[in-house]
């Protein structure tokens, strides 16, 4: 018998998602990285550069999901209130990390400003989390990594938290993903999908119409953790479907 | 004096978005459309395709803010419960709406099928909302507006929210945008940042660094619902620039 998985939320920080001025691209690229270990993403919750906000919402967040991952906030002006934000949550200082200060120093050397300085502020016992290949610290408050907003940084981190993940969930069994591509509509494979969702308790199967795509109609997709289950779910189903179909499996 | 402008919340209803099979990609659309009205999105939550879940946060986001979008779980399979859901957190039935089955009937013709007419179903009491382009009604439980999550038909729903939104907010005023580029990086603008923020209460300064972009190292934006107090604001910025400075403005 499969464990339940273990379970994460994100937190997405920043005025610039909500007002559509910048498309959020981290909780997609977090959440199959963290399929891949096993873990699922239950919760995303976006809000704005509030601390009192932020407060909140991590200390929901962290205290009813294994894991919370944030995104955004964590440089040094006046609408980065993320440290802030989570030294209050889990009611500790903010403090200067003597070993980033010097990480600061040496890269900005005689243009170091107080503002780059601001880059060294942590929560009071925070881990610095590092691997060989990407030494500068990203920072872990319990279960909570405090990541960068911007996309190229968010997934230059993402190794450091896989492999911190990897190491608390053990040997966890991966998500696994099928599928069945369909030109038939919703409204027709329904009993039949209900008859695979009844008979497949522990696969979870998906639903998805394809707006005017001459290839197919609807993407049925099945998944979990017991690979022999999903595809025995998705050919239960393949087996439902009128001569003709599916157009294809994955 | 300008009254506070209203506040909108989204939830986005779908394991596919959770999952990251899918990337999310109507939040930053409805944004852009709610802001031309002068309303603000103030929070956004992702959660699966549970009833209960869903319920819950129907409640508290409709009653915390003005106005709430929901994207996903309104067609007719197993893992569409979003009607359900919003009949439960409005306290009615779920009933078939006789306008919409008859649209369903006729449109299916002798292949409708029980499927189909899923379709029809209503949380008791809503608002069928069309407009004379756009005939297929989208339902509006009070304050609540259950939007299809297929970003193609989100799209082509949105006039008829945004005409039914603009009625309700009267004649408010837009957020408008400006911005500065410069080639400084984050470090080096905060202390004239921070002077721009103190002395323009009203307009929301963001900081966006670039990551490895030869035209420019930040993007500094400049938010309001007065344009005039917007421009001064991005101008008293530049004005603080060293020379060289900015790359441009918009």
């Amino acid at each position: 018998m499969q464990q339940r998985p273990h379970r994460a939320a994100a937190l997405v920080i920043g005025n610039e998602i909500l007002s559509g001025k910048v498309e959020e691209a981290n909780v997609a690229v977090l959440a199959r990285a963290l399929r891949g270990l096993g873990v699922s993403l239950e919760r995303v919750v976006v809000v704005p550069d509030e601390v009192e906000t932020i407060v909140r919402e991590m200390k929901e967040l962290s205290a009813s999901h294994d894991f919370l991952f944030t995104s955004g906030g964590v440089g040094p002006t006046h609408d980065d209130v993320t440290i802030e934000a989570a030294a209050q949550a889990f009611g500790v200082r903010v403090v200067s990390s003597p070993e980033m200060e010097q990480m600061l120093r040496a890269h900005y050397r005689e243009r170091c400003t107080e503002g780059h300085l601001r880059m060294a502020l942590v929560p009071e016992g925070a881990s610095l989390e590092v691997t060989r290949e990407i030494t500068w610290p990203t920072i872990r408050v319990r279960n909570t990594w405090l990541l960068p907003g911007i996309p190229e940084v968010f997934r230059m981190k993402l190794p450091v938290v896989v492999s911190w993940v990897a190491a608390q969930v053990g040997g966890a069994l991966a998500f696994v993903s099928h599928a069945a591509y369909v030109r038939l509509d919703e409204g027709v494979i329904k009993p039949m999908l209900d008859r695979v969702v009844a008979e497949y308790a522990d696969v979870s199967v998906g639903s998805y119409p394809k707006w005017m795509d001459p290839a197919y109609k609807t993407k049925v997709t099945f998944d979990g953790r017991d690979e022999a289950r999903v595809l025995a779910a998705r050919d239960a189903f393949v087996a439902l479907l009128p001569a003709g179909e599916p157009q294809r499996v994955e």
